[in-house]
């Protein structure tokens, strides 16, 4: 997998980057937005180009489930089934069967688990982890990890980072003999740093992986519960261990003033489900904070969402009327509400792209910390 | 209201037209989709107009309950509201009194319900339902007519009729008096025919009706449980009491068999919400008849809903795709469902259109019948 450092911002570590997929180039930093169920919910695939989705995240323990990556095999992969043409990342399942599902049944050949959807019983291990994402296709796929809750003891966390690593060496052999065995595959694969909070076990994972040589490296276990500074720390003390031609991929966070943090300590890839699921809540990001759309105030309000926005729902509709469509439980109210989230997330990284650019990234990552939005 | 008269099929009563209004012209023989809420459900005003719908439907009852024809006119109308420029026709809220409220109470000045949203009490008179609907800012606007249940005496539909005739003429000269008022407020007043089943009445109520000379005539009162044949033949009986040179609606009619054989009948305007709700429950309309999307034999299928369906979902989207998000119970099944359905109306429309502009309007019939599709 070819990735470009285009520019380094002189002041922090933000990075400006290019990742060629066979799908097509995706500009670094990216938001990632989340396509579930193979559909970003709400959004027809039109949309998101509108919106200049450049890269999306389907999620395999989903697909896995419903409707059986072996469908979406036998119906040509997962771009033709959901007509998306531009790059899609998939994960492991890993952290949907740590979340999800119910009775989970560890072991060091791979995780025993009963489906959240009607409790049938499936078994995922390293290999097949592999295999499902590459049936479904996807650009770039994700090792399987062992995923921890937050808080884990030192011991836990350690045993597990262990097991994750063991894990990553037997997802990238099988990834390495399939390849070879079918050119034309094209997926690539990410390991996937963990460690939960502790900086030697995050040094430690990260050498490891690097040591295993991999096209990207994903920093995961974070945005579980833990403080932010916390957050912040740990990817600060863990980057370095990174390697810089290397695509680097920040995974479930987060806020836009996370985006810039993570931008700021050498971050390139996000991704996380709070611009469409705050949407389909009513809850509204804007430069000056957000708004809750269906608060009484807004009844009568014929300002758009953000005066400041160029999104079309900005430019089209009130908030008096999308406060109506929600209040009214209706479907568009979902439609609208996710472009302008998704508009806004993109919006802050292309102003990321920009500064970084313009080697002025520092003061957009102040003015960030000063308005506090977000 | 300025309605031309194109041409006529010489072998039935089928004709083709053209509407004129505030906002734009409207072609006859029209399909109305209904946007109930202020919104076409899960559709985007920009995925409406990409489909070719000409004229909106949206219901007065629901408005007026919420968010109030009053907060819609202070947001400059329900054009500008949901962002529609092209026309849109309100019904009076009539039917829904009688069909969603609770708790009526109906004397000759007008009729007292509870609203089916939160209980509260509320009044609507003839002319309180023209000020609704001339605050909403509709192109044509309906008068309040008393809606009966199937089946009734003919005792109650005559004693019906004449309240709705009474009710009839009071709208006229309450919109009359508003339009002298305000002479850019440009909404017309359609009659709408009742009298249930009963040839007689439904002559006596259009001839009273175009007495009053209205700028176009409904047929009301159909499609509410009596059978087909009926309704076909109250259709035909009624309709050479109506003037050649005003439009005629059909209200809340129907399958898209139905359109075809009105159309012989004479009539130029339909609405119906059967496209849009059956698309929500993945009833999905073809030319060789329906499907319902959730059946397991189309879990792997590659095909469109419809082979020779041109529309952007059929031309994008497998079967196997649209049951998957069906089943899933997203958002996105909805929306493409929808566009399918709706296309497949519109289209109808245009072949019944290009039919009767060739004098072979006929033959459609014919064939619809033969195939007895849909």
């Amino acid at each position: 997998m070819k990735f470009e450092l285009i520019t380094k911002d002189p002041h922090t570590r933000a990075r400006r980057g290019r990742l060629h997929t066979p799908h097509g180039i995706v500009e670094t930093p990216i938001f990632m937005p989340v396509g579930t169920q193979a559909t970003v919910k709400s959004m027809t695939p039109d949309q998101l180009r509108s919106l200049n989705v450049e890269i999306l995240l389907c999620n395999s323990y989903h697909l896995f489930l419903r409707p059986g990556h072996e469908t979406v095999e036998r119906l040509g992969g997962l771009h033709r089934f959901m007509a998306w043409d531009r790059p899609i990342l998939t994960d492991s399942g890993g952290y949907q069967v740590f979340s999800l599902s119910s009775l989970r049944d560890i072991s060091e050949d791979g995780v025993r688990f009963q489906s959240h959807l009607d409790g049938s019983t499936h078994f995922l291990s390293p290999e097949i982890a592999v295999d499902v994402q590459m049936a479904l296709g996807a650009d770039i796929i994700m090792i399987l990890d062992d995923c921890l809750a937050y808080p884990a003891s030192s011991f836990d966390a350690e045993k597990s980072m262990r097991r994750s690593l063991a894990w990553a060496a037997r997802c990238r052999k099988h990834w390495k003999e399939r390849s070879a065995a079918e050119p034309g595959a094209g997926s690539e694969l990410f390991g996937i740093v963990q460690g939960s909070i502790f900086p030697d076990l995050r040094r430690e994972s990260a050498e490891q992986l690097v040591a295993m040589d991999f096209p990207g490296y994903a920093i995961g276990g974070l945005a579980v519960g833990e403080p932010k500074p916390l957050m912040y720390e740990i990817i600060e003390k863990a980057e370095p261990y990174l390697p810089a031609e290397k695509p680097r991929y920040l995974m479930g966070v987060g806020t836009p003033a996370d985006l810039v943090e993570a931008v700021a300590l050498g971050v390139d890839m996000f991704d996380c489900v709070m611009p469409t699921r705050h949407a389909r809540n009513g809850w509204l990001f804007t430069k000056e904070g957000h708004i809750v759309i269906k608060h009484a105030k807004y009844k009568a309000d014929p300002s758009p969402i953000d005066p400041s926005c160029q999104c079309p729902v900005c430019r089209t509709y009130s908030r008096a009327y999308l406060r109506h469509l929600f209040i009214a439980n209706e479907i568009l109210s979902s439609v609208l509400n996710t472009i302008h989230n998704l508009h806004f997330y993109l919006d802050t990284i292309s102003r990321i792209r920009h500064f970084i650019e313009f080697h002025r990234f520092d003061e957009f990552l102040t003015e960030t910390r000063r308005t506090g939005a977000h």
